[in-house]
């Protein structure tokens, strides 16, 4: 059986966010994103019809839900974003990469 | 929305090997296990109808497929163990937990 590392194959170009799918069903998808001063775009939000369950494995990110502060997402933090419920990425670590693991799935 | 830390809540007492629920669906299961020093107990083999995901967040692990060497798995190892793999955790970290998430699901 063969075995990956999820902080690894980190690609030195990381002028684009990278996402990456881990494994995934017709049920549910479990992907790799990782970020080095990423932002979700100005004036835009996530808006989704599945649930997302994300955990930060390494790095630092301000996550912003909609009408709500923005929450400081450290190593090991990890959130369910429902379906529908708006939010976007306000920062991410520009020194180091950020790595998440996010799980979408539809009930 | 509440955040919370896969690294804490980590009970003093390990003395049983710890398996708590995330989150999880019809379609599949997710979970943190945390061991210390516990390994799956002589003879036996997990022997699973669901398919799992593994991924070791933090500490060692000698994880044993039937018929195969042993694998070592450090931080950020992940491996897929489809349905009907027989395997045994043979070891764990004796000083410091080992933190794993294992995600569950049918096909």
């Amino acid at each position: 059986m063969e075995t990956k590392n999820v902080f690894k194959q980190i690609p030195a170009d990381l002028t684009e966010e990278l996402f990456e799918n881990i494994l995934g069903n017709e049920s549910f998808r479990l992907e790799r994103i990782i970020s080095k001063g990423h932002a979700t775009p100005k004036d835009q939000w996530y808006d989704q019809k599945d649930d997302e369950w994300i955990l930060l494995l390494q790095g630092s990110a301000g996550l912003r839900i909609e009408k709500q502060e923005i929450i400081t997402l450290r190593q090991g933090d990890y959130i369910l974003l429902p379906a529908g419920l708006k939010h976007r990425v306000e920062w991410t670590d520009h020194e180091s990469e950020t790595i998440w693991l996010a799980l979408h799935f539809s009930k």
